[in-house]
């Protein structure tokens, strides 16, 4: 079971504790700031259990007939996926020899060499997309999926394509979803009542999850157990309340960036997860703690000398994998020129847990609290254990921050100046004063 | 030629001019703070050509006898090779088909499981080891090592092994140059005047790069071309001069954290080793700016709300690249339910570049001071010029903030109670009082 522990922090979190019971009553009983968009609380429960067997389904036939799926998908519509993927199958997951197909993401920027790349590697391979988006206009998925539709229609004809385009999309309404209803693509629902940033354990993420090959059942029983946790109200039971206190704590101490590390390269994805989640539920009004992530040991020798000596502003949140799935230990070796026969037959998770803790004690030395999250082995069970935490803790720690942790208000600015900079049908006014602006 | 624009921050950099001029001296004339860490100033004229032709001659005898190459480096030996070749191959680049052998880096992290997948990958593959330590004791690195020595050795034998093992290391010195004297591998040197985080132009960065079929002598020629231009002295002609400038008013100006941005998904190590180069040199003595990183416009999407309205404390430093090799136009849509057909026909890189100005309007709109740097497209020659400003402009940025910008003293706190944990030999009473402070 998740633990957090704080003791290596100057953390006070009691004082917290009513303002905690009060946050938690207004996740559970959706009567806080952004109530519209807490379907994300109980969803481990009360998931479609119709659409989850067509999930599983859709998964299957596209192992059985496609080498590659192509996601398009931005921000939560991308990094849910990527996240578990990468954090349960491997950061190298494509290059691996394995009878789940290839998955690609796409339509999560603009560059075109990018998006180039994804046609090379597929070549001439059977593939699928699976277009992830509530509204379907979205510039950049919109982009690249009227390039991938091209490209399947052209390999396919166009009946062919549609059986091989999956539509994660509003329920009813949208450019998407009409789109899906007159070709007749598969189509699946991003709900109403949950963010992007929370949607990773609804069809925006389990599609591209189950194609990888993930249990699904694992996933979503940790994470429904992890819901059991979080409902119960106190500061010891409870490790969302832990978190949520501890980092807002530090906040109001004068601490104003989150790092987070974990000793596992393919945790790296997982971390640009969790940045969106806390960076987008708490970074307005002028306030909220910057969320960064190192991989460690890698960032030892190269963010460590900030970690140690740089401003002293920042506190550290560190996942805890438990024991890895291989058993290396270290070769002898006669001459022991490199003086490390010491660790000889010491196998790579006992130096790593040296590492681990001889960072903390330098780190906590050098003025960085550090938050400990004991996350167990990781598989799918402790992944879904993680997600959930993480999100309930998030909507606690909004909810404290003083800040509406459902909405997301800054995204739309660099949107609308760049419709009106590439000459959107009505913002035609906006652009001219944009473009003088840029003296062009 | 690449050019810093900075007119979209309020950076004030003329009373800089004499400290810059100081700085400059220091840097030239090996006279300041660390000035026995300055060789690299001018390395792309002076680097050792007989040298750069044996590392010519390795990459093309790995090429011809190995499907991979595993780099074994952390920090200094790791961030530079990668991000050269994500930046210029791909991130992608082990997936694509090619003729230049796969490149796996090993020895950058203590997981286990990491280290595991690559033998994986491998699996019966011919492959070499490129082993990068300038002592040979780095625990990570030399761990590794030992893997790698064993499994090359159980396949090729001590002698074929002994063919296919490339040290760069201490030109003398040293646990892996007496190994590498004593069994007969091919020796390259990590100077004695180059610290780890300036060293990607030595043969620590050369090797790994040439062996992924990258064009060396444009990549010096770029670096060369941008040392000439950083040797005149003067805020309107030295680009370098300019960006350290305004890092550093802005950084007085109480701003604590840059992020570099770029549009292209390959640069992500690029910034990676910029992260290492800028947080290593001056993130000491409680000063420098955090350095971290995002990439467009996907995390627009996750970051981009903190960004537009979190805490006022950011500066943003966007490299923007020139035309993508990829000439892609957005295909019309005769139903355009998406309402994208006003871009149908234009080519990517006009939309990227209108999403690069609104969102540097919105930024800036929203209190972010944004530094831009025009790289050109994206090849050898200015990712050249591009190393060499940052690692020039880190110099002098160094020397403004009052650092010695070529120490990292902070980053031995964690080895050395990690060899205490471990039970180094020597270490002993350490690591009894370090377990006595974690309780165990």
């Amino acid at each position: 079971m998740l633990q957090v522990n704080l003791s290596s922090s100057s953390a006070r979190v009691e004082p917290f504790a009513e303002s905690l019971a009060q946050a938690h009553t207004w996740l559970q009983e959706a009567t806080g700031r952004g109530s519209d968009f807490v379907g994300w609380v109980n969803l481990p429960r009360d998931y479609d259990k119709a659409e989850y067997a067509r999930i599983q389904a859709a998964a299957r036939k596209i192992q059985s007939d496609s080498k590659a799926l192509v996601v398009i998908g931005i921000g939560g519509s991308y990094l849910g996926a990527r996240a578990v993927i990468e954090l349960l199958e491997s950061n190298n997951y494509n290059l691996r020899k394995k009878n789940t197909p290839n998955i690609y993401f796409a339509g999560n920027g603009l560059s075109g060499d990018a998006m180039q790349e994804i046609f090379d590697l597929i070549g001439d391979d059977d593939f699928s997309v699976n277009v992830i988006s509530k509204s379907g206009t979205t510039t950049e998925p919109a982009v690249a999926f009227r390039f991938f539709k091209a490209r399947l229609e052209e390999k396919y004809g166009k009946a062919g394509a549609a059986e091989r385009i999956y539509a994660t999309t509003d329920k009813a309404r949208g450019a998407l979803k009409s789109l899906a209803n007159a070709e007749g693509y598969d189509s699946y629902v991003v709900p109403d009542n949950v963010g992007g940033r929370f949607s990773v354990l609804t069809a925006v993420g389990l599609l591209p999850i189950a194609v990888a090959g993930i249990d699904l059942d694992e996933l979503m029983r940790g994470a429904a157990d992890m819901m059991e946790t979080c409902r119960r109200p106190g500061l010891e039971s409870n490790p969302a309340w832990q978190y949520a206190a501890a980092r807002n704590d530090l906040y109001g101490q004068g601490k104003k960036v989150e790092i987070l590390a974990a000793y596992e390269p393919r945790a790296r994805f997982f971390a640009e997860w969790w940045k969106q989640l806390y960076g987008e539920s708490e970074g307005k009004e002028g306030k909220g703690l910057l969320p960064a992530s190192v991989e460690f040991t890698a960032d030892l020798h190269s963010m460590g000398q900030y970690i140690q000596q740089g401003e002293r502003t920042m506190i550290e949140t560190v996942i805890r994998f438990g024991k890895s799935a291989s058993h290396l230990c270290v070769p002898h070796d006669d001459a022991d020129g490199d003086g490390l026969n010491f660790l000889a037959g010491k196998d790579m998770d006992f130096i790593a847990t040296q590492a681990m803790d001889g960072t903390l004690l330098a780190h906590v030395e050098g003025g960085v609290p550090n938050l400990i999250i004991h996350a167990g082995e990781i598989n799918a069970y402790t992944c879904g254990e993680l997600i959930y935490f993480f999100e309930y803790a998030c909507g606690l720690s909004g909810y404290l921050l003083g800040v509406n942790p459902f909405d997301q208000p800054g995204v739309e600015a660099y949107k609308k100046n760049m419709f009106a900079l590439l000459g959107k049908p009505g913002y035609e006014d906006m652009g001219a004063a944009l473009r003088a602006k840029l003296g062009r």
